[in-house]
């Protein structure tokens, strides 16, 4: 098998943040054995993807291989790493999914609400256990991160080890959950690694990374001071912030309350998966009710400013029977996601109207980072020392910078963003092939194509407003009576002081009057000629061009 | 004149960042004289306004009132308090704007623009100058800010003195325009200041204001480090900053080009008004062509990302005939406004995809803020030494945080939203009234009220898609042939795996053809019934619940 080669393809997660999907594969040109590390989604927004549910990596490519896909592993249990694992149920006819016991535990509850047998998920121990798929072996060694059980990935081929990082920080002491333990490390690296995979998230970031267990001096002489209810937000997956939130509060007297079902859900997990210990007594919603406030603190979901979770609730006015008020306190121990600000910014500004004081990160003493700062990712370079570094999880400008920063090691580094399948084997990462990759849009309960024109339509009429023209042509193609309008997303009246529908209709019918027998006889002709004088007239009265449905009956 | 009051009353800018627009009055209830200070706009965006040209405060109290508006005062030229100014006619009929030069030139082009007359706008020079309107004499103190000839007013009634900030910092070595002077302001806080209207936007930032003196250092070893063309933005009214900007790169001996309209209107503003000197000379884009890259700067608009601007176009490729290519360097010289992340970080990836160097102010080393910090509006208290404080320019977090800092120093203060009178006419602000108060949105060429629903049908069919029906009923209301059905911004198949449009077509013929003489002959019954199926088939089949538009053609 001298033509046998080991590549890595991004389909997610290389030149945005989101939506992780990484494959690799070893084997002969086109008969490539394959592994898929991650399947994650990302999350529209109004600019982009308005009324989109779920943003998903278009899987096509390896959908069409998938007699060659041997396993899937799961590094951790993020959305964006994971959040796709039951949305393609043709991945997982035959393909069993790896994850460790935390992230195997929400992997099968996907899995169950999808519909899809829960057996197909199996737990794997930390490394030094592996796992053969095909031509490779693959253990899952503990790192620490944002969430319980993260894992990087040691995946061994016929052409050599590659470790693919996952997400990561160097904390060594988490809080919840294992250290960073360079020993591990540098004995994964001892026979020597081909690539490194990395994690590019926060390579602008120049300090050192801070470690979870700063935060609960800080977080405790915060809640001591409290005089009133106490609300704490961070992502619910965030276990190790939830334990050491919780513990501030049942060290000052507090009765915890889990606000949110992401929140009781990921907590079930950890308990349930034996990563967490020692949490604090949780008491009911109900149960907090007739707590005194000043004994209170909740946990909730929300920390993005999400419409519907609890934070955005409360700040509405109630979640679960409960209120905030003059006097409460709410900490957000989170950082807000780019895109997110406004959202948050909106739920600030409403606690701050009903007296509730908010206090958030930017101070820095609330919050650490999940993933490795800059001069981590050094470290990493060099306890892994690989021949090469392929930077991925970050945009475009992260996976550069993470590039010159490997160059800095004397280490060949490649800029591979989705859909460019990198060869490993040689002596440096070369470009074997581009893929066609894209984004799949959840939306209602059918995926659809995120370049298929769909929500382009919606942005449209989102921008531009919609005019409908409904026309009736006799058997012998003359209109009966006048055309009619219908207008939604505009301005009533415009320029001339009149109903615009109704100008609308008066400039139709004249041209209709007008119009050639032949025009009439051509429904395309029709369309565009009705299109074009919707659109000059409106943008004369009210200075916009609407998108324009026209129907036209024909009584036969 | 017992019963006169003076009151304070802010239409926009509080309770938000944008759209300044305050209110001040005096005179017996109801029988005020007023003087407006600033008239601004704010800026729309996809999640809430799209489609939307600009937001404008709803200025239909003062209109009613206008035979008792005496003057128009605008403290500096930032959109966020000039841009309204020629946007309400009815306001200028017998009533002046007063401004001082470099704003006046500004407010002048606006109205010109607008059809009306530049002469309404009129110049008024630094304090002591005053101006005479109704029972108030008002004058502009200069005051540093990121725009030339920034004006904190003075106004003074027959119930005393009143200091509105204006937005500001405190910066003694500005680059452009008068250092603060403290001296000013200890000589107008003699005669004893009633209250001081103050902008709150940076009162959460702990640490003391930066200069704009500091940064030419760190951007002239930037530039001198840089190998291909540089590049840089801020806003175009940061004049000091383009000076700046432009003197760092003709001591490296760079010629200077300014690419975008607003780039260019404001230098010739502040030349023209005297406010500029010694301005590097500028070349014009064509010349720039002939320029070797690596002595070249381009200074360009589009800061916040704007699509349209110069530095979102040369990310997609070219502007003026000008591209940029690897080696070359972009700095962005300018805080990003939250909910302008992603338009920022999308040029910071489509240069970073054609190998430029993009360099950012998260460093701290290429932009200091045009707003007082929480120390420096200590400072400014204490210097005016008013009685009482009423923040404004700031969201709600923000005015509820800076009266706690005037509380620590024994000051009165209120928080303020738009629509509360404030009677400043006794010894502690107090509410007087509640005003109608909102936004108004130029959508397109007209305006339209941001609660009378155009907008939020546009937001609903980017949400939700957009179904037509339409359905002929003869003249005994029987319907003629089927109804017809066009989708727009909706998957076309779904559960069903057959076209949307032909199961809502067959499922609303199968209504009809049951449906009594009675709903056939009543236009709303019938039309919610039509809307009711759609909407419950469409969720059936995709997952979702369209906007609807039923058109029922009667043949007569």
């Amino acid at each position: 098998m001298s033509s046998a080669r080991l590549i890595y393809l991004p389909l997610g997660g290389a030149g945005e943040i989101g939506m992780n999907a990484y494959v690799y594969g070893y084997g002969p040109q086109d008969q490539e054995r394959y592994i898929l590390v991650d399947i994650g989604v990302t999350f529209p927004d109004m600019d982009g993807s308005p009324g989109v549910d779920l943003i998903l990596p278009d899987m096509s490519w390896l959908i069409e291989r998938r007699d060659r896909l041997d396993a899937i592993f799961i590094t951790h249990a993020h959305e964006d790493h994971i959040g796709a694992v039951a949305r393609f149920p043709e991945l997982l006819e035959d393909t069993p999914v790896y994850a460790r016991a935390f992230t195997a535990h929400l992997a099968r509850l996907k899995v169950e609400e999808a519909g899809l047998d829960p057996k197909i998920v199996r737990t794997v121990s930390a490394w030094p256990e592996t796992v053969t798929a095909g031509p490779f072996t693959v253990g899952f060694v503990p790192i620490s991160h944002s969430i319980p059980e993260s894992a990087g990935m040691v995946i061994d081929s016929p052409e050599g080890r590659v470790v693919h990082s996952g997400d990561f920080k160097i904390d060594r002491t988490p809080v919840v959950g294992e250290p960073f333990d360079e020993e591990v490390w540098r004995e994964i690296a001892k026979p020597g690694v081909r690539a490194l995979m990395c994690d590019s998230t926060n390579v602008f970031s120049r300090k050192e990374g801070r470690s979870e267990a700063e935060l609960p001096g800080e977080i405790e002489a915060l809640f001591s001071d409290a005089k009133g209810m106490v609300v704490a937000t961070t992502f619910a997956s965030n276990v190790a912030r939830l334990k050491t939130l919780a513990e501030a509060a049942d060290r000052a007297g507090r009765s915890i309350c889990l606000l949110g079902r992401a929140m009781r859900r990921m907590i079930e997990a950890a308990v349930a998966t034996g990563v967490l210990h020692g949490f604090p007594k949780v008491i009911s919603p109900e149960d907090a009710l007739s707590v005194p406030r000043e004994n209170l603190m909740l946990l909730v979901t929300g920390s993005q400013g999400e419409r519907r979770a609890a934070s955005a609730q409360l700040a509405r006015g109630k979640f679960n029977g409960i209120t905030m008020k003059e006097g409460d306190m709410f900490l957000f121990s989170s950082k807000t996601i780019p895109g997110n600000e406004r959202g948050v910014i909106r739920i600030m500004n409403q606690f701050s109207e009903m007296g509730v004081d908010v206090v958030d990160e930017s101070a820095g003493f609330y919050h650490v980072s999940g993933h490795a700062n800059r001069p981590d990712l050094k470290t990493m370079h060099d306890l892994v020392d690989p021949q090469m570094v392929v930077p991925m999880h970050g945009e475009h400008r992260h996976l550069r910078e993470h590039v010159k920063l490997a160059g800095e090691g004397r280490r060949k580094g490649i800029v591979a963003v989705n859909g460019m399948m990198i060869d490993l084997s040689g002596n440096e990462p070369t470009v074997a092939e581009y893929i066609e990759t894209g984004r799949t849009y959840l939306d209602g309960s059918i995926q659809i194509g995120a370049l298929d024109g769909i929500v382009r339509d919606r942005i449209r009429m989102a921008l531009n407003g919609h005019v409908t023209v409904t026309l009736i042509l006799d058997e012998r193609d003359e209109p009966l009576g006048e055309p009619w309008c219908e207008s939604m997303g505009l301005a009533e009246v415009g320029r001339s002081r009149v109903s615009l529908v109704e100008i609308l209709e008066a400039d139709l019918g004249q041209f209709l009057g007008r119009a050639s027998e032949k025009t009439l006889a051509d429904d395309d002709k029709l369309e565009q000629e009705l299109k074009r004088i919707v659109r000059k007239v409106s943008q004369d009265e009210i200075g916009k061009k609407p998108e324009v449905t026209i129907i036209t009956s024909r009584l036969a």
